[in-house]
Order: structure tokens, then sequence, then C-alpha cells
């Protein structure tokens, strides 16, 4: 797969990371970035200079386990050396779960994908300090089946315009939600959502709307209306980052 | 409850605590303690000076659901109100989850009890950053079945020396375990273990035994052999504390 005019690898990297002490995934002026942390590990591995590329830009406080990343290098290390390398030279909270090589127009944004999200609530009457970093705390009960009803209402193809930042700068807003679930794992609901691409803050909106349903405060039938009719106002207040976590990204 | 002679009153605590950024539950030279921070904001709160007691002296890294916890003083705040006084006044790592008023001479440690501890082993390929604190990351293939069997032999009531850290000073190493399981959750064994009571790294040398066993370098009769007829040689490497969570703590 080597692009034979450049003498170019490109290898794709799985990571996971935990996104508690960094900035998000792209270089900001406040702080580390995931890809700037990764960026430096790998050009330390491969002695040049690296431009990385993430298939997700997760914000601030957001995990993953399955974020896609790609890079060009002249250097031949056998592709699945580069998993264990770099994981000598990142930090604790970054690890690269495996690495290939792709060909040399795989681009890990503009592809057909099914990303995978998952939004963790802990729902129970205080917080657990080992989970205060990776699932968002709401001690008020919650109603699982209005949930799950408003939640159907989500898989298929509409216009998500009222579920996503007025910050978001595209050409469309119409996405495809392929599968939806919400589960209970003891005291924690999983929101678990997989589709063909999301808008900005479109995870954490959805689970701030399911929240409100859950609640009592918005029925199911407003997040039908949001969705087959929206009116470009949020559907529901946007769910705190650290709720959120990039599941997969599986390239069809 | 009020002790009449002297207006005090006993106050319990139920404390769920993130060990990570912590010495342990005691006071220690190097560092902060759970224990000091917690009587800080009981003290800030009651306005006196007071005597903080725990059931269990975790050591650092070690958190907890359920470490029980005592205090006494004048005031008289309804015991209830305590726990979200208090958790106002900690930081996010330590939550107290419930607080009533016990019997003036109720001491924690010294009562019967059975105590219930978790040690979470993450058993897959690659480490996950987001439990890398909660978890001990083991990427060899464990045999849980022998693992289970060797487990079963430590139920009953045994002579513990083979388990516990040569610096134990206790009277006797004779404990009973009542209870015993270990489970899969997805890529995470968890290890449950009940007993009257543990000698020092009783339960962090338990599992460092049956990882052994897992991994085929120990065979589960000689778990059985270091029960019945301990040589006082320990009967596995201690696993780290990040692994362990003291669950619950009964008073019978």
């Amino acid at each position: 797969m080597e692009n034979a005019a450049e003498g170019m690898h490109r290898i794709r990297l799985v990571v996971a990371y935990d996104g508690t002490n960094y900035v998000g995934w792209q270089v900001q002026p406040n702080g580390v970035s995931i890809q700037t942390t990764l960026q430096k590990a790998i050009e330390n591995l491969v002695g040049e200079k690296v431009n990385v590329t993430g298939a997700s830009r997760t914000d601030s406080g957001v995990h993953a386990l399955g974020q896609v990343v790609v890079f060009d290098t002249h250097r031949s290390i056998p592709p699945e050396k580069y998993a264990p390398a770099l994981n000598q030279r990142l930090p604790l909270d970054i690890v690269v779960q495996r690495s290939d090589e792709v060909a040399g127009d795989f681009h890990p944004r503009y592809r057909d994908v099914i990303k995978t999200y998952e939004y963790r609530i802990l729902n129970r009457r205080t917080q657990l300090p080992c989970r205060r970093l990776y699932s968002y705390f709401v001690p008020r009960a919650l109603d699982l089946d209005r949930m799950r009803e408003a939640g159907a209402y989500l898989v298929g193809t509409h216009d998500f315009k009222s579920f996503c930042s007025p910050k978001t700068d595209v050409d469309s807003t119409v996405r495809t939600i392929t599968d939806f679930s919400i589960s209970r794992e003891e005291d924690e609901l999983v929101i678990r959502i997989s589709g063909d691409g999301f808008l900005y803050h479109m995870v954490r909106i959805i689970a701030g709307a399911l929240i409100k349903v859950g609640f009592g405060q918005k029925s199911p039938e407003d997040i039908k209306r949001a969705v087959e009719a929206p009116d470009g106002r949020p559907a529901g207040p946007t769910a705190p980052a650290h709720g959120l976590t990039l599941v997969e990204i599986r390239y069809i």
C-alpha cells in the first residue's frame, strides 16, 4: 500500500483516551490537545514532522474508545508496531489500541462511516466519586420508558437542526441515525447512538433533551416534532461533555 | 441517642471516595489523607474539633463505596443533614452517601461486621485509559475457571498468614471469608470477597495469587495448601492498590 511516488505510508491508529485533562481533540490556545500529544509521540518515533488527522473532533472532557487517526510517514516500520511503540511515548491517558497501514487516499473524515457514541448518566441519589469524570450525575428520577419512546423518533434520516449547537457551520443538517438504545447498567443509564455523522454537540443535545423527557418536562412527542418539523430552537440543553464517549468508527 | 452526660452525638457517615489523589485513609507525612480531608470538612461544619474514626484503613490508591466513619459532636444538627452539608464542603472525589446518629458506644472497628471488597482486573490486550485508575490492567489471558476453583478454597475460617503483608501486626491471622465470587463484566474480571475482617494487604495478595493461578503459574491446590497449611510464605504477589474498592461494611 506504499504510495510509490513519494515513498510514503499512511498509517491508521485506533486510539482510546480519557479526555479529562485535555482541551479536546483539536489544538486550542488554552491547553494541551490530544492531537498535539499524539503528534509529538509520533514525531518522536518516526523522526520527522507529521500531520495528524482525526475522524472526530471531540470536545474537551469527551472520552474515546475508538477515535480513528491517520498520518503519513516515510519510515517503513511494520504498521502493527506503531501501537506498542507509541504507547511507550504517550501519557497513560492516551492508548493506541491498534495500528495498520491504509491506502494513500484513505481520509478518516471524508468517508462513509457509522459512528457510535455512548452517553452515560449516573442516576442515583448521591454521586459516586469514581464515576464523576465518566458519567453525568443526575440525582432525580428518570422515566426510562419515556426516554426510549422519545429516542425511537430519532432513528432514520432527519434534519437535526434542532439538535446542534448554534455554532454549527455545515451545508446540511440532515443526518441518518441508524441505531438508538438506552440500557441500565446498575446505577447508570447508557444512551448508545449510531449514525452516519453527528453535528456539533448533537449527541449532547440529544442526551439533554432525553433527560428532560425522563424528568417529564418534555414529552416524547416534543422530540418527534423537533425531528420532523424542526424550528431551529434547540430541542434540549447540551448535556455535559464528560458523560460522552466516542465508542467506534466503522468504515463502510 | 444523645449521650446525656456530655450532650454528645455520635454521627455515622457512609463515605465513597476515589482514592487516586490520597495517601490512603490514614494521616501520612507524605500527602493528604481522606481522614484529614473529612475531618476538616466536619470541623468547618460543626465549628469544633472532632476525631474522625474509619472502619477500614484503606491504602493509598484504594477506593471506597461504603467506608464507615464516626465522629462525636456537641452540635444538634439533624443527623441526615450531615451528608448534604458535608458534600458541599468536600472535594469532588469524596462523597458522603448517607449519615445517621448511632449509640455513643458504637465503634466502627470493634464490632461484628461483614466487609465486602471488590478487586477489578482489566483483562484485554490493550489498556483502557478511562479504567486505568480503577482496574488492574492484565493483558495476558486468565483462566477464570481455575481462578474460581482456587477462590473457593478461601471460603471458611482459616489462618490467612500466607495472605498478609509481613508488616501485619495482629494477635491472630485467623479470619472467616463468608463469600467469594469472580464474575466477568465485559473486559473486566471482578473478584468479590466478603468476610469478618481482612489482614493488611489480604485482598490484594488474594488477587495477586489468583492472577498467578489464572496464568497457570500456580494451581488451585497451591491456594488450598496456603490456606490449610500455611507456611507463612506469601501465597502470591500483592496486586496494585488501584484495583481495590471497599464496597460495603455491614454491621451484624
